[in-house]
């Protein structure tokens, strides 16, 4: 354990040497060729459409001294959903594949996981029987995997999986699996003394040991879902257990919950891709003032994927009338977005390996 | 409402003008004749004792570079208590007082209350009937009057109680009832790269509303125990409506676990008072690296109260022990500090105004 931080220690020391093959710091460090592109075009992975325009407007409304918008730094609050916002979330949400890697490694310890489902489908290797048991299969996966230990000890799994484990379909680090674009946006509001912080129905823990380098967001600014956690002296050392129970699902009507849990200030602006983010975008737009409200729309079947009302998985529905009733700004990724990935596109996945 | 955070917007314009007639700020703002002094000195209500030695040892040491046991400013994280750490608590915890207050003003709409305890006997004036009722009564009288609103509204209620009610033994607003000491410290920890917190028993919207003018801590660094609070529309328009049910209770174990929740880093430096602060004191201490604990010991009865083993607020008797045992810092109250309140000491009061 590194002296001070747990969480930040650990993270540090097990991703660095992963992150410094690759180019997602690089990202956020232009070198000094990309230097003076990133200067004078902040969102240079963004073609120059309606929605850079939204943005790039909004954003001078609103931190230009003597605009009739001005808002004070200390309340330029930025809100990003994380699965299918920041990084992306197919062919599943990238949780729930830790999960069922957790559950392999974890079969040896619980031999009677081999007569009981969902458990039983997931180790003869039956995925999609395990999902057809929807949200209550789902539910006992993840407790069985996220519970029974401290937070540090798990935060310490999660650390040792998004080091090695590769995406199922471009064999990518999970951490490469990041949307340019949304790096860019996030490095650019933060420059623009926006607050930025990341409001998930992901779990909280499973976030916090990689968010700070991947997009430059700490563990105080991470909101996310939760299990119960108990304090307890375990050998008169004091620890927090992680308990089989859920405490928050900060997800759909839970964001603006979450939201004024954490931060205690209506966001300014809000950045989400699916039903599950309406609730908090329509909590942003319903302050006073000049605020902005995004969706990601997955419309490059290419490049990312293609999904939004009938998806199982981020689901675009009601979320994306609203938007287009009120005007909000939605960005279609196959013409908004001149790259996607830091690596490029889905196909050349494995291919530029 | 102001533009852009109801929050902050709402309590500045009530707190504002009540605070401007008073040196709190300039004490954080001090003036050219104090800077001289506060430059050489950031500590300058504390007696150079082992206390103050201790607060200015640590600092130095986590914060000099090439110092063994530096930290990085990101993980410098100090959490404080705030009832009897960084402002009183005596005759009872201030909060009481608003809920009390806050029955009477309710009790027109409330005809049932008049036969109804604990509120039939708080109307009759019989304030220690309420308090034998013990945790049921006050948690019936704090859930009365803590829920039924918007999370807005009941903002802008603690705003306006707490910019005119006035202490019942001092006489002073209740801002104003802080420890100079304590915020000269919390100022200094700042200024060395400190990200302070309040991590309070007390409900995280009663304190969200004035902490960042009379602390400097903003609400977005505020924990403390919380109610249910459910997202609805209302008219069309969304609203964060407080339930009358309790969702956390932040105090003695809850508050590692508050803490995690919120900042998902160990602090490096905790401040309390009482038995409610011995688990954030052990969790603080119980990571690797160099840091710091203390304690505020309630000694000096003549400019404060003076109460610990046995009081029934605040009672410090398990974290005295545990203090003793592992080296601690202990203020005491009456030797360590200069002055306590802003004003001066409790018995000048009402005779300065």
């Amino acid at each position: 354990m590194s002296a001070n931080s747990p969480f930040s220690g650990v993270s540090r020391r097990a991703l660095l040497p992963a992150l410094a093959a690759f180019p997602i710091l690089s990202l956020l460090l232009p070198t000094r060729a990309t230097a003076r592109r990133t200067a004078s075009d902040p969102l240079s992975s963004w073609n120059n459409t309606a929605s850079k325009k939204a943005i790039l407007d909004f954003v001078d409304s609103v931190t230009a001294h003597g605009s009739p918008d001005f808002v004070p730094e200390d309340e330029r609050i930025a809100t990003f959903d994380n699965d299918g916002t920041l990084w992306a979330e197919q062919p599943m949400y990238f949780q729930l594949l830790f999960a069922l890697d957790r559950v392999k490694v974890l079969a040896p310890l619980h031999p009677e996981w081999k007569d009981k489902e969902p458990f039983a489908s997931l180790l003869r290797g039956d995925v999609k029987d395990v999902l057809a048991g929807g949200e209550p299969a789902v539910a006992e996966i993840v407790i069985a995997t996220h519970s029974g230990m401290t937070n540090e000890e798990f935060s310490q799994i999660v650390c040792d999986w998004i080091a090695k484990a590769k995406h199922p379909i471009t064999g990518r680090l999970y951490t490469e699996m990041v949307y340019r674009p949304m790096l860019e946006l996030v490095a650019y509001l933060r420059a623009k003394g926006f607050k930025t912080y990341i409001v998930s129905g992901g779990g909280i823990e499973f976030m916090r040991p990689w968010t700070e380098q991947v997009y430059g967001i700490p563990p105080e600014n991470v909101v996310g879902s939760s299990a119960k956690v108990k304090f307890e002296l375990r050998d008169g050392k004091p620890a927090l257990m992680r308990l089989p129970e859920i405490n928050f699902i900060n997800d759909g009507p839970g964001k603006p919950v979450g939201i004024n849990e954490h931060i205690g200030r209506r966001p300014i602006a809000a950045f989400g891709n699916s039903d599950g983010d309406l609730q908090m975008l329509q909590w942003t737009m319903g302050g006073d003032g000049l605020r902005f409200a995004l969706i990601v729309h997955h419309t490059d079947a290419e490049r990312e994927w293609a999904y939004d009302r009938d998806s199982s998985i981020g689901r675009l529905d009601k979320a994306l009338d609203q938007a287009q009733a009120k005007g909000w700004t939605v960005v279609d990724m196959k013409s908004d977005w001149k790259t996607i990935f830091p690596f490029g596109s889905k196909s050349e996945g494995r291919e530029a390996r």
